[in-house]
């Protein structure tokens, strides 16, 4: 009902604030016997952190996470596996200049009126710093989806205008923006750097591939996998599309151009992204994010204070200048969310 | 779990096939004492009928809603509320034709893969007469929605290329595609004749938007409200991709061109769509559905038997042309379903 | 939330009131594949009708059900399965008399209180005609659980003070009690027809046992087997306590006198009532469940109207003597429910 | 689906084993701005600890909580609270002894045939340390009741076969087994002596008052006030049977002698216990637990190993002789989860 638990089968509980003491998830749901290590999912969360790119926040936490249950000699048990957080580097008193004011773009305005109190340090719960605890989850996901050789891969396809040309997917992890082509990234390492330069931010086009799932996954009618999947992705702070395949474009398209015909072999394009009628067809499922520039900009705006005074506000706090690349890997744990749970759903109701 | 349930406080359940018996939705949770009967659902039933459009299919279904429970002298009474509605112009011997064969695009081949066993009888479950249930469930939010003096509008934005240049919302009931924008309408209609001659099919683009939403409704992290309106509106069989606010084009604008600046006026734009770290803002609320052409052509194409071997396929059924225009109600129900939700869930944790 | 949807794979909703046009369920995600006919369905509904005996109503119904969707050529596809009966034995006029006052032991004071309008004719939807709709899901559970050689059975363990002396399942369908014990039938009749002339009521003990039950089966830590089936039975109108296994007497053994001791060839006792640790154990499972008495009845008792003003209540409309006969195929159908669920649950965290 | 998830509005998540690191829950959906610091769950926690009792363990845990999330300037914002108990008197070295011997009356087989694997040490997840996480999420529960002027009172009815002869709620923190009659008390102290000395257990009845809830909680059908809490009382370790009211007895009672007559003063008696058709009627709600023996005695008895071959089994560990007075805060916890949910549900759908 609150919104911070997520899945049906393979069930995730987040919790932790940008500047409280700790953030965390448990996972409620994780069929036993996997074996699973604080590594595992420690991978993942280096994969998150602030990157040595331009775009990236000072802020350095060493986002060390600890399994406090759920598993018993290096396997999981089948009980609620938690995961804890703390956070160290932790400059409260940056955030005071912002007490009273709305930031614009942000959720000050908003989690204000309705709730009638705040964390205002550092975004509170509204922060990035809460997908922490997603990847830290969707790593456990990801480690049972590999049990059953699925792959989910998420990239950069475009940032700050620049967008990819190919799609490669060993350079991905060659690049601080997770970009699949390296002439690309060297572009938006350049535009980065102007924007920042600028006082300004950028936005850009996270795309996800999941390779391996097999048909018959997502559950007609309100569950459809892209249904789940588009909600998955828009729960992401800064997202504001999110696109199956050939997404947007399929409004313009005949349905002689939109269908994917079928041949022995398989499908003979991919145009629905591996998802048909909301039930995957074996084919790659293909999902795009959209996401917004980072709201907290040097550039003075015109905002008002919590009496409702005009004011002007220049962020200078310690922020990225784009959340494309960190959005990256939340992306991919969100997404396996999603398959891990369908995958689970299906089973429940297969004849054994 | 199978999905066929939507909401957690206003809860949802639809069932029934496109040729079986009826079909239905149950409504629990609605709040009692809303003045409510049969002709109020009708209303929007009908709107979703289809109309005397070249997009439009022959079938005709007078789509007769029954309440059978949780009304009483005209009111609710807060007990479900159990809907039916009865299939009449059923036509099921037109089906054998694809009773062995996989159309592309459809849920045929996932279906089967997913249950091993499928209603082919007009698409069963995955027809699209299946959102019926939708709109009449979505008519009861409305009339709640009404009480609380806000208004749930959709409109075809664009169909098959062609675009409104302007949004009026008093013609939108004025023409059979649901643009607001007659000159549009006039080229629409042109548009799809020519698709239609052609034995091809069109997609389009649906906006919906909310107005007199309160600031507050929308649950972090997961439920975020944009996070459900983009599950509501994916969940619609067509639907390719969703955008809140400015959409994709989020990801090419800079900070300083998307926030939304504050004055004690109010937002100065709403890029957002009204939604902001997923709570509404009190703002419009703006979302886009993408919606593909319709799967079901004249034109042939390859597919394969239920026995994997080639075959071609040249769908002549009673389809539309474009799903656009019956697909506006559908994505007015389901926004309505999503605000209202959110609407008890917030007053679930407000002090009295 | 609004308390009308049962279980969690297998999902059931409910609907309808004892005198409006109809009432049903919806049950969402029964497994595909199951061969499923009305019959089946209205075997255990005829067993719910009022028998000929002294502890039932006139009101005769003929409880026939319509299966609106989710089953084509005999079988259960994985979509919704909607059930419909519709009421025709309806007399709503006899109840003006209860219209403005609350009878003693019924919800018309709650419900009133709860939601501020209620429907008053036959008790609304706080009447024992909506478990029919619980035995029609019921049903359908109990086909999938036979399928996995599951039996479900419910007798009357206690009527009116009478105590079956023994359990013998080959007479239950015997004698309108379902005793197990005919000898204890005859008593029960007695004194059930004493009862009934003095103008009063009787409750009893029903007791359920599930054989062929599969270890394994229930979620710790909240969702305990016998913590779900206290919820089921107890969410049966008349239920006033549940135990499982020795249950009460629990209380007053010690550790020695209450444990079950295990041997190769099994657990030497079942006190447990073949759950630990909210896992079923292999054993039987064993639930009673006491019934109160039919709270309408002919001896007059102090009540208030609706003002709130002093008035006597004489209850003589078309109503049991007792409870406890009717509610033994709602037991059935309850415990069936859970069993299936949890049946379904643990395949979905089963490595296959 | 798991079943670590317990309430819908007031949702709870407990996590953690009895020999891990430590054990926790994370409360979402409790209504911001609540008074809350540490010492008030401490509180709690200290009543739950073993007390200076012959019934109790030796294991000493400090049970130290700490409030990781959810709360700024002393008071709830809305978002999840997180709340950790670390682990410290752990020694597990001396659960090697039943690391291969399935204990009776424990979930050690069932454990081991559901997940195929088990945390052994302590009893892991099937620890009655376990509900340390339930009393200190049943105390934020407790904190939004007084705010409300609902008090949940429970107290030890009957240990060891000795029951108390009155409730005076006054003196239950006075006696080291929660007794509501301290001369009652005197007697199971002795009786417990006896049972400690022949190395066996006991067990008990623990009844649960709530005083001051509102008339118009609880949702039929399936979500009755008092179907709701006989699965939270039932998901209590050794909970075997629940009564509401009268209880058993009702069995036994005729409808004259069962129902609660009504006068404009309010209900003449209070057989109901407070509940009409699942919803509350105003009146004290009164629930009762029959709690079984403690399953570890030293008592040789028969088992099995892991292998299934025949042995005995004495167990020595630190336990207590009777888990009754520990289980009574953990019953005003469940009943305090019940009853504040059901409050905030009541909320959603009141008209405001």
């Amino acid at each position: 009902m609150a919104g911070n638990i997520f899945g049906q089968v393979f069930r995730v509980t987040t919790w932790g604030e940008s500047h409280g003491k700790a953030l965390g998830a448990v996972v409620d749901g994780c069929p036993p016997g996997l074996l699973l290590s604080e590594s595992d999912i420690q991978r993942d969360l280096d994969r998150r952190r602030p990157r040595e790119a331009p775009s990236s926040t000072p802020r350095r936490e060493p986002d060390k996470v600890e399994i406090l249950s759920g598993t018993f000699e290096g396997k999981t048990t089948g009980t609620p596996i938690s995961l804890a957080i703390y956070n160290k580097d932790v400059k409260s008193e940056s955030y005071d200049s912002i007490k009273d004011v709305f930031r614009p773009g942000h959720g000050d305005f908003t989690y204000q009126e309705k709730y009638g109190i705040r964390d205002y340090r550092g975004g509170g719960r509204a922060s990035g710093r809460e997908t922490a605890a997603r990847v830290a989850a969707g790593a456990i996901a990801r480690k049972l989806l590999e049990r059953e050789k699925i792959m989910v891969r998420a990239y950069t396809l475009e940032l700050a205008g620049v967008r990819a040309e190919k799609v490669d997917l060993n350079v991905i992890d060659e690049n601080p923006f997770f970009a699949p082509d390296l002439n690309a990234a060297d572009k938006m390492h350049k535009r980065i750097v102007e924007i920042k330069e600028d006082g300004d931010s950028a936005g850009g086009i996270v795309e996800v591939v999941v390779q391996g799932c097999p048909a018959g996954l997502g559950e007609p009618v309100f569950d459809k996998l892209d249904a789940e999947l588009a909600k998955a992705v828009m729960s992401i702070g800064a997202v504001k599309a999110v696109e199956i395949g050939v997404g947007l474009a399929a409004a313009r398209l005949l349905g002689s151009e939109c269908n994917d015909e079928i041949t022995p072999e398989g499908f003979v394009t991919n145009r629905s992204g591996g998802i048909l009628a909301g039930i995957s067809n074996g084919d790659e499922i293909v999902v795009r994010a959209a996401v917004k520039p980072i709201s907290s900009i040097e550039k003075e705006q015109r905002t008002v204070d919590s009496n409702m005074k005009p004011t002007t506000i220049s962020v200078r706090g310690r922020h990225d200048v784009s959340a494309v690349p960190r959005i990256v890997p939340v992306c991919e744990a969100m997404v396996s969310l999603v398959i891990v749970d369908h995958l689970l759903r299906q089973r429940a109701i297969k004849q054994p």
